[in-house]
């Protein structure tokens, strides 16, 4: 049999050109090869986020898995006394607070009703009419529970109530496959990663911040991080933009390449909203064919707030998930399992992102269906 | 004409197998295929360290820059009012302590005398009898200045006038090209970086702790950082090298089959004491033509501390540096200018690790040295 295809929400399935370029031979990283590359692959991020260079915004693309942004974040625009709230929607925005709380003493959590839920919107209006937060976090799409936020919406309301309140977006799950306008909905920072969306083998932190969240990171007295210190690499970073080249610590240049590679097939329609719109697509016809025709139950309590990314399924009574995750691999598929406290044996979680689903690759999306159909028919699942 | 050849001191050139594993097709991170590898590449690192599993030591191997293990070390086993000692031989010595007073009210800096020279050992053995030091840091190879130092000396007098010290070796352009023994010269911590002699692009943080490092770094109360937090690293990095999957933040899968199948190049052998040699021969012969055809001063002040992985180089009277580098680069090879404050224009860096020094490729070693005396006599220089 040939290898298994990975449709777990990252690492997802690279495409051929984007493999080819993680092969690159050796560049000094300061060469004029590798900077015109590095300043490729940055400007490209920009137009990902939709931020214009007038915005003074900053992209930042650093070695090191997402994780790394919760600590950009933290290190950078979060201070001891300052108060954040964190929008919770499932284990990945809950772990985004315990990052938080390194950094800062006053970090207080909004959590949804019930697992599969969104953060009920008039609470957190109340909750930020009555506390001045100096921090917001949301997590666009919480890859535990497939909750999707409306970070729109959400922005409008700490626009009116918070105005000064930074906004904080984890994109990890959600960059280049759903919906985020980070100048015109005036967003303060947003983080994600290579291996999701963004197509490109895990290793990089991408992310962006605003000319008030970079003022607020260079107006820091003390910095608590050396590697993850925005003083330090905004330099570094504005260089390479500028086609010249800087050093603070080695870049990863083979990701980089696979990284400018991977943004213009995202970009090839001419901006990243055509790459969204067809993940909407994908993702809603494959969730009508799991709730229509297998019967089963979707986590997110509504469509209207289930992410485009991935789809996260209870397994239906009866179904071992065990059995079914090992059937799915003998059928050629690699998927995930749950990862949300007591529910984590009671759902399953398939990543539908990039080639394999709006791609060259996007036949593989359909055959991932069917080997869902076929894995459950096999262990006796009857609609 | 092909491409040129980088030989700085690193990124350096990678072996063909290294770069075909760079394009392996994705893998999930928990997966049984990936599992099997990273706990081979932990495997490894340690006997690259020559560490035992019995020394109850830690490897590490991160998804960042070298850089990162130096967040590491301050952020795990360093105290805020802990005394730290950084001996410093160059660039790369005073980095490491900027790193270190992030966490650290107490960093003092004993430098060597001049440039190229290593630190006087009776004024550091008289430094630390006076005073207490809780962590002592050497850069066993400074990459700015070329200049080796005694770790295992250094290490012998620590343990001998202040054992409660913890010894941290910055080994990134050291390891697998210098002698090193963890467990029986009794350090605390090592960290190095995949582009260097380790011969994997860029972009992974491999570092080892010894039994007394974790403890400190376990014991310590309040973490200083989410990312570089060991607490956190320990147990995934235990269940991997176990063979059991787990999750903290997503491995760069890519990177690390390339390190696993480097690794193997590396301890071809059967250890990583023939290699470590035959880098030592590869250099001195190098250094030797440089000294003694061609006439050049190296700015390590005796050959018994001139580090093997690369060789830094006064320019001679008359050559103009940027000339000979654009001269060096018509004639097929990258490599470095100099990087240390009031000396940065005054010599070159050119780096010889891997496979283009020691592995498949090493007849570049020699193309290198004959395109040097060639740009140098195309520039008009004369012994």
């Amino acid at each position: 049999m040939s290898r298994k295809l990975t449709f777990i929400p990252g690492p997802i399935e690279f495409s051929a050109n984007v493999l080819k370029a993680m092969a690159t031979p050796s560049q000094a990283h300061t060469s004029p090869e590798f900077i015109k590359v590095f300043q490729s692959a940055l400007q490209k991020t920009r137009r990902v986020f939709c931020s214009s260079p007038s915005s003074a915004s900053q992209p930042f693309i650093l070695s090191g898995s997402g994780t790394l942004g919760w600590d950009l974040c933290g290190a950078n625009l979060v201070n001891r006394s300052d108060k954040v709230l964190v929008l919770s929607t499932g284990f990945f925005s809950d772990s985004f607070s315990n990052c938080l709380k390194v950094y800062s003493d006053h970090v207080d959590i909004l959590e949804a009703e019930s697992f599969g839920d969104v953060v009920d919107l008039q609470k957190f209006k109340s909750k930020i009419s009555n506390l001045q937060y100096d921090v917001i976090t949301i997590t666009q799409t919480d890859t535990s529970s497939g909750v999707l936020s409306n970070v729109e919406e959400i922005s409008k309301i700490i626009k009116d109530v918070s105005p000064n309140s930074l906004i904080v977006v984890d994109a990890v799950c959600a960059t280049a496959c759903e919906s985020l306008e980070f100048d015109s909905w005036g967003i303060d920072y947003v983080l994600t990663a290579s291996q999701k969306a963004i197509g490109v083998p895990a290793g990089l932190s991408i992310s962006i911040a605003s000319k008030r969240a970079i003022e607020k990171a260079l107006s820091k007295e003390k910095p608590t991080s050396f590697f993850a210190d925005m003083k330090r690499w905004i330099p570094i970073m504005q260089a390479y933009e500028a086609g010249k080249g800087a050093y603070f610590a080695t870049p990863a240049v083979q990701l980089v390449h696979a990284l400018d590679v991977s943004l213009d097939e995202l970009l090839a329609s001419g901006s990243i909203h055509e790459r969204i719109n067809a993940h909407k697509v994908a993702s809603d016809n494959f969730k009508n064919k799991l709730v229509n025709e297998l019967g089963l139950k979707l986590v997110p309590t509504s469509p209207s707030h289930a992410a485009h990314g991935l789809s996260v399924v209870y397994y239906p009574e009866g179904i071992n998930g065990g059995d079914l995750l090992a059937k799915m691999a003998e059928n050629g598929f690699t998927i995930a399992s749950g990862i949300y406290k007591d529910y984590k044996d009671k759902y399953f979680r398939i990543g539908h992102m990039g080639d394999s689903v709006v791609g060259q690759r996007k036949d593989e999306f359909p055959q991932c269906y069917e080997a869902l159909k076929k894995s459950l028919q096999q262990l006796g699942y009857k609609k």
